[in-house]
């Protein structure tokens, strides 16, 4: 999404249809391109950490990318349009005028007792046992992300990552200078053998290894879910080297079919650190999330949390605990569900007919599906072609450490319609076909590669 | 404040007499003032910065001192009571029926641009000429504290700050492992003189000193403000040492008498970063503050927040959006000023009636008066005795990196009733001249000292 202009968040894209799309020309037009130029008279006063972040070379794009007449598959944005929002607001009009000085005093900083207590009900459906004193309640799972790495990591700490991974936690852990180390995953998610690899090698090495960052359920952006039989085994090596799971779960109720997986969390209660949220499952407007942490590391978080940010939001908290009490929360999970499926399968079925030199995955649920590209085609340096074509998608570099990734894409049909998705499939499918014939005729296109992820903008959740 | 229990803090404290307040009696009672135990399975996984994560000695303490029967001097919660809340929470109602999928949805990263468009409006009162685009909106200025201290900040870089300081600021400060240097300031706020000799000192040093931190308006805990003639002072001795000023303003519309100031802000616009807030002027739980910075600085800042915490939320944005541009705002401070200003005035002359061997600041604004204690009495040492007798403060070591302020309490007017702040300061008077009779026939009481800052909760705003 990027800097929305207000209101437009609210819209369902529509067709502009004679608006031509003009891309940003140069890079001289795009100043957030740089991470500081000769005019910044602080430019020697920041801190290390602060150059790596830079906004990334995509993000003018999405800029682009969020004019109506464009198909995003590119964000993660939850489709809101099904929520009951007139009741939402009754709701909302209710605790202000019932809870008023409490919705709008400060809190405490490890969040609201009662909604702690519902966020067990939510992890309860995926077999977590907790107690509301394990939660720590924050402003999104982003947050707890980057409390999580800011207690944990030093500079040159490796982070176990999957290949690929999520952005917003690889943005996290290169603020904090870890070092991700990616190991591969296949459509049954993380492999436990490859993890073992690694770490033997990383210890051989005399690295140390802090975190395994994890998304066991629905991917993103690999769309794959790692199987019931391999989760305890991942716990098992984890164990065994001395690393915490860091078990990111923003998905795990929006399965497609059949009942919830056991969260890692669920199996192990000392060794995992769980993330939640409600910004898919419901609204990411209140930015609410949680981690379920061991006692000691719990507090820790709160203690980080309280020098981040004070408290996390009494309003959102409020509003979130009258919505779990006092809404039908699961019916409206089941609504996402089959609201999600449906644009799952326009997504898929899309794909087989305009697509077929290319190959994804088919997720049981979430947000995301991944596209390989037929041979010699590279997703960034294709990206600004398919933005004129009016089509987004986020270029698979995004979700690796180390550059690789530029033959993927993510393509997201959590937002637009499936009729939607069908035209923007399309639109791609021209767009491979034109880069096809010129990489049959003058080779691969080849894209700038970058040893780092860059912070491609809170679109790309 | 520190964990409330869900709608505590919108009763107005009230008296419960026969209640006798039991304080906590052991340290292995409370679990949380340790920073790790030996059933710590990841204690050697922490970071080196967590390591200086604690929770205060005093944190217990308040947890007691929230009981309605202790009157709280204590804490820095703006008294909410006054709002209009029927008409906030039709205001509310009509945000999420008319633009819930706005609200409810992701925003950009660096905020609402119609909020930041009024937050010029909210800045012009103190004379400050911005962009939209300058301002970032942050989950409370504590984000922004968070922020800035983040890109600006290695270990080992030195912040100059007022002697006192924000113990909120110092939380941060100790985060990213900064060396706090105090500078004294006077009835007339920070002293031009004492800050250019500790500035060429360090240089002498050889210590690379990144930030000045202020608070010059109704300072945090002193409760005096820096005057006009020394802020241009200020501004050059900081601008011929190459150091960054963080202005930190949450209090500058609370003046009692008269306009505000102009603000540092508004006399530089390359050599400041200001911060604001809704907290103390509007509400804190929104959590919707801000931060104005050099373009340089703002682009740096936007991406930390947006790996920090995605982007602010939508919800709350909007609400404060609407609030500011369907009620009278200006009113609602105005209202604010003149109930403060009375709270102000019960707390002076209470001072003056029942603690005449003490001294303390007469702050034209804000929240606090900082008082110094009789000869030998230790505030710290003292704490357990006055919440004993129901009434508690914060004490001045927890506004210094260094350990002082033993002598020293911070006092908050703002949330008590000008009654219960008179019952307090009598209570405190009742305290004090028994430590006195002790030290007296004992000698001066003796507190450990610490020689850094604990986190004493959110509370302690």
């Amino acid at each position: 999404m990027t800097p929305q202009t207000p209101g437009a968040g609210a819209q369902p894209p529509h067709e502009a249809a004679a608006d031509p799309v003009v891309l940003p020309t140069s890079r001289s037009d795009r100043p957030e391109a740089g991470h500081g130029t000769r005019l910044d008279p602080w430019l020697g006063s920041y801190a290390e950490r602060a150059h790596g972040m830079r906004a990334s070379e995509i993000r003018a794009l999405f800029a682009v990318a969020n004019r109506p007449e464009v198909v995003s598959l590119a964000g993660g944005m939850p489709y809101l349009e099904g929520l009951p929002l007139d009741a939402l607001a009754e709701m909302t009009q209710h605790v202000i005028a019932t809870r008023g000085t409490t919705a709008l005093q400060y809190g405490s900083g490890q969040g609201d007792e009662t909604l702690r207590e519902q966020i067990l009900e939510v992890m309860r459906l995926e077999g977590i046992d907790a107690h509301p004193d394990d939660v720590v309640v924050t402003t999104g799972s982003q947050q707890a992300l980057d409390l999580v790495t800011r207690i944990f990591i030093n500079p040159g700490d490796v982070i176990v990552a999957e290949a690929p991974s999520y952005v917003g936690a690889l943005g996290v852990f290169r603020a904090y200078e870890a070092d991700v180390v990616h190991v591969p995953l296949d459509e049954h998610g993380l492999i436990p053998a490859a993890l073992e690899e690694s770490l033997a090698a990383l210890t051989r090495e005399g690295r140390r290894v802090k975190l395994l960052y994890t998304v066991p359920n629905f991917h993103n952006p690999a769309g794959v879910t790692l199987s019931a039989e391999r989760r305890p085994q991942i716990l098992e090596i984890a164990r065994r080297y001395g690393v915490l799971v860091l078990e990111d779960n923003p998905y795990g109720l929006l399965g497609f079919e059949g009942e919830p997986l056991r969260a890692l969390r669920a199996l192990d209660d000392d060794g995992v650190i769980y993330l939640g949220s409600f910004s898919k499952t419901f609204a990411p407007g209140y930015r609410v999330g949680w981690a379920v942490a061991p006692h000691a590391v719990r507090e820790k978080l709160v203690l980080a949390s309280e020098s981040a940010i004070l408290c996390p939001s009494n309003a959102s908290q409020l509003a979130i605990s009258a919505y779990l009490s006092t809404c039908d929360w699961k019916g409206q999970v089941k609504a996402f569900r089959e609201l999600y499926r449906e644009r799952r399968d326009a997504m898929v079925s899309a794909l087989a007919e305009h697509l077929p030199g290319a190959s994804w995955t088919v997720p049981d649920g979430g947000f995301y599906t991944w596209v390989k590209l037929p041979e010699g085609l590279d997703a960034k340096a294709m990206l600004p072609r398919a933005v004129t074509a009016r089509v987004a998608y986020v270029p698979g570099t995004a979700f690796y450490a180390d550059g690789q990734g530029s033959d993927h894409m993510r393509l997201s049909f959590c937002y637009p319609t499936p009729d939607r998705i069908r035209e923007g499939v399309r639109r791609l499918a021209g767009v491979v076909s034109g880069e096809s014939e010129l990489v049959s005729l003058f080779g691969a296109t080849v894209a700038p590669r970058r040893d780092d992820v860059q912070q491609p903008g809170p679109d790309v959740t």
